[in-house]
């Protein structure tokens, strides 16, 4: 058997950053719970780790007061909420990641200057909530491709401001601004994919189409990992997994090419496991 | 022989409004001359007949002073020229068409604003000299397609604007963008492509699909008039004519459905009497 793992694959810049963020504030704290709104990351091994060491994932801010240490996971969150925290002068470690930082800040912006905002990705994903939450409530949708787009809406508006999540695949943003050119005067695309996302995806492309089978590492709710076993599935036979508990030993042989791949919330011990389990599986077979 | 004449051939908005202008400054002239800086629209024999009510075409405006009056083409001219008249007082009708002005507006803003510059249109081309007068030097490409994109200068460029000739194709204009898009963090695209153009491109397209020959009217100068004589091209035998001197009866033969369509500087009358000829010609075959 011959294994390859994809060479960007697991954490990227900003989960990097955000863990390093909450190890540090939870060194300094003491042995005091440090707070975390929302899953810090989509990975539920790596949060798992972290709880242990005394972070505490919570769903609202309430019960927290200017003693209490809060980190901003790495998705963003809404303004309304950055604004509580503030008033309640609650010492917060900002983890948002600077890539979601981009596509906030423009829709703040092109939001005040009157262009109605279409923003592209899941509803109801926390990146997504954090960054819809800078427009007006009435003057941006969220539409996952080009056949959501609200075209009444859009005939209506001269200017029109367009984000993406930044884990969008490029040719779902490039058919929506097909789309939206002819019927606006003016367009303003931020291209906020991350860089670390398009790589990946194309490296697991790549790999997927040499490969017999594709395992791709990474929560059950991560959006990026699984974009990357859509990806992956196109090309070759794939299985999305979260740790070495989820494979099963029939998926191999021994003559198999298997390719790996992980999301940007899968940590380096993890890829690791499951190449280690994978090796060892094909010496028994 | 059958004839049919695309609905929107002839006369745009701003080709009616130029010519309306500067028909009413000669009349209220009382037989002084009325300058043009250039031709006022693409076509001669219009040019021809306002000049025999008094309208002068002039290459300069430095023998100009403030009794003289001066109508600015509706193509619209460069920014150091309108200044240049402002300063000498000459007495100006702005008959730039305000569709020309969109592309000139928005290139002053994002320019200003640190944005690079990409004009895609005709090179040399007096609608592009006039928006590119809007930018500086170095801060500007014309291009005529996606080919020519400087990719090293837009690699660098984090916020790109792009605006294009008014008798753009939009096709042109999508692959522009699509090739931009991964390049650059924030495009802004000015579509100022004239539905009017867009109308009569599509509807000779239309026709073209369905005759046997095409007869595309307009000056030999004329970008729109060429466009449409391409694009008939790509379906039909088509020939692009000035009037019914350059027609040759060899072309028809009884039995043909003929098509027509006229640039945006073809004034009605050509256009009917090219019908006409064509008509008369059917009737001897």
């Amino acid at each position: 058997m011959k294994i390859q793992i994809v060479k960007n694959a697991g954490f990227c810049y900003g989960v990097k950053r955000a863990h390093n963020m909450s190890q540090k504030a939870i060194e300094k704290s003491n042995g005091i719970n440090v707070y975390s709104l929302g899953d810090l990351i989509n990975n539920k091994q790596v949060i798992g780790k972290l709880e242990e060491k005394g972070l505490k994932v919570i769903t609202n801010i309430d019960n927290l007061n200017e003693s209490s240490s809060l980190i901003i996971r790495a998705h963003g969150i809404a303004k309304e909420i950055q604004e509580k925290i503030k008033n309640k002068n609650i010492n917060f470690f900002d983890a948002t990641c600077p890539y979601v930082k981009i596509p906030q800040k423009a829709v703040e912006k092109y939001n005040k200057l009157g262009y109605f905002i279409i923003i592209v990705g899941d509803k109801g994903h926390p990146e997504i909530i954090g960054i819809q939450s800078y427009a007006e409530k009435n003057n941006f949708v969220v539409c996952k491709n080009k056949d959501e787009l609200p075209i009444q809406k859009i005939v209506n508006a001269k200017k029109i401001a367009v984000v993406s999540q930044t884990t969008l695949s490029l040719s779902i943003l490039k058919k929506i601004v097909l789309e939206l050119l002819p019927l606006t005067q003016e367009l303003v695309v931020i291209n906020s994919i991350c860089d670390a996302t398009d790589i990946r995806q194309k490296e697991t492309e790549e790999l997927a189409k040499k490969v017999d089978l594709m395992i791709i590492i990474g929560g059950r709710h991560s959006a990026n990992t699984t974009r990357l076993y859509e990806i992956s599935l196109n090309f070759t036979k794939s299985y999305h997994i979260e740790t070495i508990k989820d494979i099963k030993n029939e998926w191999f042989n021994k003559d198999m090419f298997v390719g790996i791949s992980a999301g940007a919330s899968t940590p380096k011990n993890i890829i690791d496991e499951v190449y280690n389990y994978i090796k060892n599986l094909a010496k028994l077979k």
